[in-house]
């Protein structure tokens, strides 16, 4: 079955597929219907809000969902994880980061968490100073030292809005309370994040940074599959630096964990409004500095008008996404 | 109970714990009757020969032994692990490493491992040229940067030949073949040893170089105990580094590899010969660099006289033990 997100597309895709046997749907109730079928593992691979309906459905299923979709735990975090544990569904996640924090824990460990410790490359502003950061631009902040990514998620990891989207998904994902979880800026990533014990031990996943680990593991656990990912050499890459995150420079990560301490609909609003900022930098409307700080005047806004209460459904979520959308686009134009 | 390996202490002993209510024993029968008592775990931390007889009488109880021996498993390998098979005792290694080791392992992990990565400290020689290293002093060998140890175990560690004594442990204690075995230098000692899977991640094991951590591992596994142990800063570390080890400079890594790939009774000649090696280099009797020359030639010569096949039982290591020594002492004295 072959679904495709924009219904206009439908009588395109139809076409195309002609003769294949296979079925072709479109729209938000194609996404929920292919999700929905019996399979072994779903890989919710579906970018933003619209993957929450069809990862929900297929969470319904109780079998293995590979997570790579970031609303679902940013957005509806509190109501995603009853349905996981209500259906007893496997997640496992596929964000490099989570992927290294649930192969550093298991089941007897994850009573003696001391920390988790998300690492961050630090994007490529690492090292600009505050009056550079004034100046950058959309081609600049898209060029991502290490890993290859979609446009929105290298304007968040240069804002390390991604970390701080991170930290609030690991409070959903693992055992532990917000205050157990740290960043570290780590520019290698070869460290993809750890776990640290309260007999101080610190257990790491590390590896090239290449997201076929990730994805393998999340199909494979609790076996590991033999990808051709090349083998790491320490003796070659011969260093490994760390530092602690500067949140002056990068303020999305204070905003973000301000968002996961205040909880409700915080992260929910943040989210939306923080990918009309990353839309608005990216048509020069805003200046990269001012990402931040415009997600969170747009929090307050929101909020101003609809409470701060934490979503009770995903018709909810939407609402309040789709809400914060508006009132963020509206700014902008302003 | 309280056993002293000194026979000849014995009277000192007891006297000293009279009206304790402490059982008092001696020798080498003493111990093995200690090891032999119903215990829940015994810690096994005789060095040397002497510790293979009671670690021996421990495994048979069928409980948890927390190895701190080196000699069970470099010089009696194969039937002391033949032994933990029989009575499905719970090995738990407490050097860093193999303690490292194990928490980078799962049940499952196993049948993927791709390498096992011992990290090494360099000792205090690693940056010195072969010129320098014809040179050095005791006192120099016994200054570890990172871990504060007994003698014999510093000058190991200043020779490397601790490593390779290391690699032939994880052989008997991990699902590997020999070729699966690296060694990186890692001068800060902080992680402690790594696993590599076929899916190109690494999990590693890291922490302060602190002792507390991995024998607290070893009594409380599959749980954590809350230790003193400083909690890792990598911030404040601020960098790792790697590089690959010289067994040009450090032939004893060469040796060892050797002795593991050759088997049957090398490695156990090996670390006999070695013994005496870094008694007579402490004594000024032997450079520095004819160590490991020393300890090859003490290999052929007993060899020459016995053969090298794999001793089957505590008698027959004791014998290769005690003739090792005797041809490498005399060989020292002419």
């Amino acid at each position: 079955m072959a679904v495709i997100g924009q219904q206009s597309l439908y009588q395109d895709l139809k076409k195309a597929l002609s003769g294949t046997g296979i079925i072709v749907a479109a729209g938000d109730q194609g996404l929920v219907e292919a999700a929905s079928r019996p399979v072994d593992i779903t890989m919710a691979g579906i970018m933003g809000a619209a993957g929450l309906r069809p990862t929900l459905a297929a969470v319904k299923l109780g079998n293995r969902v590979a997570l790579a979709n970031k609303e679902c735990l940013v957005a509806a975090g509190s109501l995603f994880m009853r349905e996981v544990d209500k259906y007893d569904t496997e997640l496992l996640p596929v964000d490099s980061e989570h992927s290294a924090i649930f192969q550093a824990l298991d089941d007897s460990s994850k009573r003696n968490i001391d920390k988790i410790i998300l690492t961050a490359s630090g994007g490529p502003f690492r090292t600009f100073s505050l009056q550079q950061l004034q100046h950058v631009t959309p081609a600049q902040a898209l060029k991502h030292p290490n890993w290859s990514m979609g446009r929105k998620i290298s304007i968040d990891s240069a804002t390390m809005m991604n970390k701080g989207l991170e930290l609030i998904e690991a409070l959903y994902l693992f055992p532990v309370a917000a205050e157990q979880l740290d960043i570290v800026i780590h520019p290698q990533s070869i460290i993809h994040s750890m776990v640290s014990y309260i007999d101080g031990s610190v257990i790491a996943q590390m590896g090239a940074p290449d997201m076929r680990t990730p994805i393998a593991y999340s199909l494979s656990w609790p076996e590991r599959l033999k990808t051709p990912v090349e083998q790491l050499d320490l003796a070659k890459i011969a260093s490994l630096s760390f530092e602690s995150p500067d949140e002056t420079r990068f303020s999305a990560i204070k905003l973000a964990r301000q968002a996961m301490l205040q909880g409700g609909n915080t992260p929910t609003i943040m989210n939306a409004a923080n990918e009309i900022a990353v839309e608005s930098f990216l048509d020069g409307k805003l200046a990269f500095l001012e990402i931040s700080s415009f997600c969170e005047r747009v929090i307050e806004a929101v909020q101003a008008q609809m409470g701060d209460k934490s979503p009770l459904s995903v018709e909810e979520v939407l609402e309040i996404d789709h809400s914060t959308r508006i009132m963020a686009q509206s700014s902008i134009i302003m």
